[in-house]
Order: structure tokens, then sequence, then C-alpha cells
């Protein structure tokens, strides 16, 4: 994720993002960026070869802007349960709060390009292994701590949280459900639950 | 769902939905469903008057198939859990199942048309919403013959389910992890066994 890169790229990847959460990483163009930045396309080759050059920029994008929202709020807490909980309550509805128009788009990119093979789809990939991995981390520190149970599969729990962090994006944005917040932490709290130890 | 169509735009909706289930509805038109089906685009446009005319009818032959191959097999069952569980089972993993190429228009949708208004976002809301009231009639029938606990909340067990079936999409197709499918199995068997009534 550490990204070499200027900061007027970076300005023009931020107004990009907001396009991507409504648009989708294919529905964003240079064209498309350059009338919402009110720039040439021609100035905006000084800064993206390509397209696929936009599409990957954008994803680091969303990756910096993740790590704002959510993992650095999430480091800030103790080791082991308090961390993991203090990140799944931040990854739910990030974009809203990192002032995104539209949806998550890791969680977009998990449908638009499963039958995409490229740089995108592959860059994507690592990203959501990479956060896959750490949430399992942090799972697995809470289970040595004792905080969760010693027989929890780790990886089927992260498997358990995509699933209830999608279901919650679908019902807040797509279904626009006013429960949708309130199912999620339901949802998350009994998951919690019934991973401590017994007793 | 009822949609009074012609053999031949059947035919012709049947190989588009195979383009949609790996370019996403945005990513499908009539010039690409031309070069795809060996038909002249003027053609075409004797049985879709527009792209929003082809895209709707995806949507509806999306539903055709997904009856087909997920609905049918359910009503065999006998009303309540064993409906359910059969319904579940057969959801997972149903486009592989219907011979399509790439994975679910339906949750492909979700994330592709959260922020696009227009007709296709509504009539896509309205089969999830048939679809999750329909799961949730079914968990309720089980309620009431006793199978599922009597103070289940049948919206919030379905609203586990659907999050569920978009995790299995998500590692199946997108992550290829090939615990995919046993992952999804052990969710769904806990998700029923504690949905049980006590002793």
């Amino acid at each position: 994720m550490n990204v070499p890169t200027s900061g007027k790229r970076v300005a023009l990847l931020r107004q990009g993002l907001d396009l991507v959460t409504v648009h989708g990483f294919a529905g964003v163009s240079l064209g498309m960026l350059a009338e919402h930045t009110g720039r040439s396309k021609s100035g905006l080759f000084a800064h993206f070869g390509s397209k696929e050059d936009l599409q990957l920029g954008l994803l680091d994008q969303t990756s910096r802007e993740f790590e704002a929202a959510v993992l650095e709020g999430a480091l800030r807490e103790a080791p082991g349960l308090p961390r993991l909980e203090r990140a799944a309550r931040l990854w739910l509805g990030w974009p809203a709060r990192a002032g995104l128009t539209g949806g998550c788009p890791v969680a977009a990119g998990l449908f638009e390009l499963d039958d995409q093979p490229g740089p995108l789809r592959d860059r994507l990939l690592n990203t959501e292994r990479e956060w896959r991995a750490l949430l399992a981390t942090w799972t697995r520190e809470a289970v040595t701590l004792g905080q969760l149970r010693p027989d929890l599969d780790p990886e089927q729990f992260v498997w358990e949280l995509c699933g209830l962090y999608l279901a919650h994006h679908v019902s807040r944005r797509f279904v626009q459900d006013e429960a949708a917040d309130e199912r999620a932490e339901r949802a998350l709290s009994a998951l919690l639950a019934r991973s401590r130890p017994a007793g």
C-alpha cells in the first residue's frame, strides 16, 4: 500500500474516488474524471498514463482512505478484542464517514471484478487478503488473551464478519433499510457473544 | 416476475445473461450482445428498444433462471424448515448450477446499482425484496411449526442468511478460496443450530 505519489495526483484521485463509489471502477474513465474536475483530458495524462493506471491509483487511494477511517482508530485500541471490535464497528459504513458519496469501492469491486482478470483484480485481491489476514491476526490475539474461545476458528470468524459487512452494505445502501445499522449491531454482538469463552 | 416474452427474445436474453454475469448490467450493450450472438445491432432493435429495455429484460431473465434453479427445488420440499434449508442450499452457488459463466447478477447489481437511480435499480430492489420476503415467510412457517425458536426474529435471520450468501459469493468467485463451500456450510449449519428451539 506504500505508493509514492505527488500531491496533485492524490488530489485528483480523491476527487476520482467519489466517482468510483457511484459508478464502480469500470465506470470511471479519464474523460469522466476530466469533466468532474474541470481539467483537460490531456492534462490528466500527465498524472495517469491510461485508464488502468487511473483505476490502480483509485484503488490505492481507497486503501489510504480506509487506513485513515478504519485502521488508525483500531490501532489506537488495546490489542485483542478491543482492537477487533473497534475495527469491526469502524469498518461498517466507513465510506460515508470518510466523506465519500457512494458505497465501498472494495465491496463493489469484489462483485464487479470477479470475472475480470488483470492487474486491477490482482491488486484488489491483495487488498482484500491483507485486510482479512489482519482481522484474523487480531482475532487470534483475542484468543491468545483469553477474550475469545480457545477453539474458535479465526478464519471462519473473519469469514462471517465479512458476510455481516456485506449484508450491512446492501441493506443500508441498496435496500436503504432504516434498520440496517441496528441489524448489523445485533449480528455483530451475537457473533462476538458466541465467540467468547463459555461461562 | 410474469413478463410476456417471445421465444427468440428469451433465447437472446439467455445468451445475454452470460455477459451480465461477467461484465455486470452496465457492461452489457446492444452492440456487445450483437457481437456475442453473431447478429446485427439493427436486428436486435426488433427485440430491445434500448439498452435500458435490454437490461430490464436481462434482469427478468435472471429471475426466470433463479426460479428454475432455486425456487422450484425449494417448493418441492415440505413447508417450514425443510423448504427453508433447501432454499438456502440451492441459493448458494446457483449461477454455476444454472450453467452461467460468471457470478450472480442480482448480487453484483446490489453493489453496482446502489447509487444508480432508475428503472433497473427499482426492479432489482423489487426482486431482492420479494426474495427476502419469501425467505422470511418460510422462516415464520418454520417457527409456527415449532422447528425454529418461537422468539426468533425472521427478518434478522434472513438478514444474516443474506450476509452468508454474499460472503460465499466473494470467497468462491473473487477470492477463489477452495474452502468457500465448506465455510458456507459451516456458517449455515451454525445459523440453523442456534435458531432451533432450546433442548
